[in-house]
């Protein structure tokens, strides 16, 4: 199909394929003379696939591309196509380097050992957790805290149906797409259901002014 | 104190500081003069929390506005503050007006019934919730779909338990920073866990390739 049937079909403009390709998010498609290109189910696939990670997941054109390349490699394995998902989920937060930094630190250390949880120091899960139990601790707000093995609890719980979910899809190109799209689209879908949640449980306080 | 040991503090620029104050997120200090202006510690709570709001929670200037306002409100009710929040957290999703929408609001409608769920149509977190459900539809991944029921009820015995530690609180002023900063810093404690628990649960896998 040509570039404009791509567009009608995914919603996305031909502005936003030019880009897309040219930033190489999207292979190029192949040339029926020099003007033009002809693109197939493959590209109206990875078009969307795009497009969910940069506008559901909230990943960057540069992290989109990471995630994509990991889930294009061949021998990469699974592991890393997930921490390629999650370094562009989670991003980079920047550390203070205070007394508070080096508390929360200590208190997330002792979770992982206290939870036997098997996470490299690397996980960008860690840094953005001392961050914000850090962040906390300088607000004076204990809630996070207290609550902290009540969340670990539940995401240990979560994540190893998540990953069963993931794993039993069977051949590699599912699992890998699956475990993309379950890190990215599974995150906002968290984010929405405790929203609705929260707005439920506190429903019977409403008149509480 | 002068806004140069406000900013040593908190460890926030001065640009940054005046850009708060003209932008209304940091109340005035109190004149000293024509050209300085004393502030104290409710300048250096409101900033951190500014800084919480933003950094953390990745929340607009407009959004952390909107929030700030709900929480200065003497009348407004709790649950009015958790919907400001979660507005400026989920974000306003733009759901596309075809068939994989209109299925997805339907699962998500049966969800809520079968739940028995108190949430109000224009709840932030439904929008978000359907457009994920149909973005997944049309990437023709099945993971989340099946895992929704266990989304949910993990969710909701979560979101008792949140709401449980924010009005233990007890003063009106507390519950609500509280609520705000537990729906905020907890929505990034909930991604950074799930990430190192995903790591944890899929560690055994690492050799598949």
């Amino acid at each position: 199909m040509r570039v404009a049937e791509l567009s009608r079909r995914t919603g996305v403009s031909v502005a936003s394929i030019k880009y897309y390709l040219r930033e190489g998010l999207l292979p190029p498609g192949e040339r029926t003379s020099p003007n033009q290109a002809a693109y197939g189910e493959a590209h109206v696939r990875r078009l969307r696939l795009v497009r969910a990670l940069i506008d559901v997941g909230g990943l960057s054109v540069a992290g989109t591309r990471d995630v994509l390349a990991a889930v294009d490699a061949d021998e990469v394995a699974l592991h890393s196509v997930l921490g390629a998902t999650q370094d562009a989920l989670v991003g980079g937060a920047v550390l203070t380097d205070d007394d508070a930094t080096e508390r929360a630190t200590k208190v997330l250390d002792d979770l992982v050992a206290r939870r036997g949880w098997h996470v490299h120091e690397s996980n960008p899960g860690r840094r953005a957790a001392v961050e914000i139990l850090a962040t906390s601790e300088r607000l004076g707000t204990e809630v996070l805290v207290n609550l902290l093995d009540t969340y670990a609890e539940t995401l240990e719980a979560l994540a190893r149906r998540e990953v069963d979910a993931v794993v039993s899809r069977g051949r590699r190109e599912d699992v890998v797409e699956s475990a993309v799209l379950g890190t990215v689209l599974g995150a906002g879908l968290i984010s929405a259901l405790r929203t609705m949640a929260h707005e439920s449980a506190s429903a019977g306080l409403a008149g509480q002014g």
